[in-house]
């Protein structure tokens, strides 16, 4: 359920140090020591699970619905937040860099120095569908795997 | 349900076109027309909402778990997916742009077109803490009013 020299099993069995937000049987928030913006916080399952491959799918259910009522009180924490952001980087290509799941909520008001870029050129339909077939077929492969949280045997 | 002039909510009537890889009774994914990279899903509510505020719990947890299978599913496809982040924008200021809830879900794979910038300065204990409380003192005010997805009278 923990995994050592894992900073945030260390704080979601209270052994290392963090601004808890909200906490219940199988969900921990805290603030990001790096925040984005001021409210910046991490959504994690208590247990430790390095990414959404071995997350068990109800454990990511209580993550989310710890999130979207977490975006909720943001909004009505006095805190400046004229919107949310919720992030999830799931391997290191996709930017984690403590691999124990976690989700950012953050507060953005406009001027905030959050920024996202990328290659916004529109594709043509026949690549999309083509790209939802080959997703369609990643769908019913993952399915036949057991799907996500899961692991591999 | 559903809401004129609404783009999201006519891919999900069926009256606009779209490439959809999952459906079910509550949700639909289908491609991102701008694709970060190739296999971009949107996954959305069926039933019309702005936001998170508007957005009701159980619906919330549909669009994260087929989130979650999608996020299995871009790792299977056979497109290039080292990685996965999902990323859900919510109000303007958050870089919403369809106001229709939607959870971004991608592959990501070095030297993609994808990044984030922000000042990832490290803030010290005692402000953490201050933002704590102020976090925990608008979930009990949000807590108060219904929580999300229960909109105000
Ligand atoms: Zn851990
Ligand atoms: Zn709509």
């Amino acid at each position: 359920m923990t995994q050592d020299g894992c900073v945030f099993c260390a704080i979601a069995r209270g052994q290392a140090e963090a601004s808890v937000v909200y906490e219940d049987a199988s969900v921990l928030a805290f603030m990001d020591l790096q925040p984005v913006t001021p409210g910046h916080l991490l959504v994690i399952p208590k247990a430790h699970s390095a990414g959404l491959g071995d997350l068990p799918e109800e454990a990511g259910i209580q993550v989310w619905r710890a999130a979207h009522r977490l975006a909720g009180a943001l909004r009505a924490s006095g805190l400046r937040c004229e919107g949310v952001n919720l992030f999830l980087a799931d391997g290191e290509a996709a930017f984690q860099e403590v691999f124990h799941v976690h989700l950012h909520v953050f507060p953005r008001f406009a001027g905030d120095p959050f920024r996202i870029d990328a290659d916004w050129r529109v594709h043509e339909r026949d690549r999309l569908d083509r790209t939802a077939a080959a997703v369609r077929k990643g769908l019913a492969a993952s399915r036949a795997a057991g799907g996500p949280g899961i692991m591999p045997a």
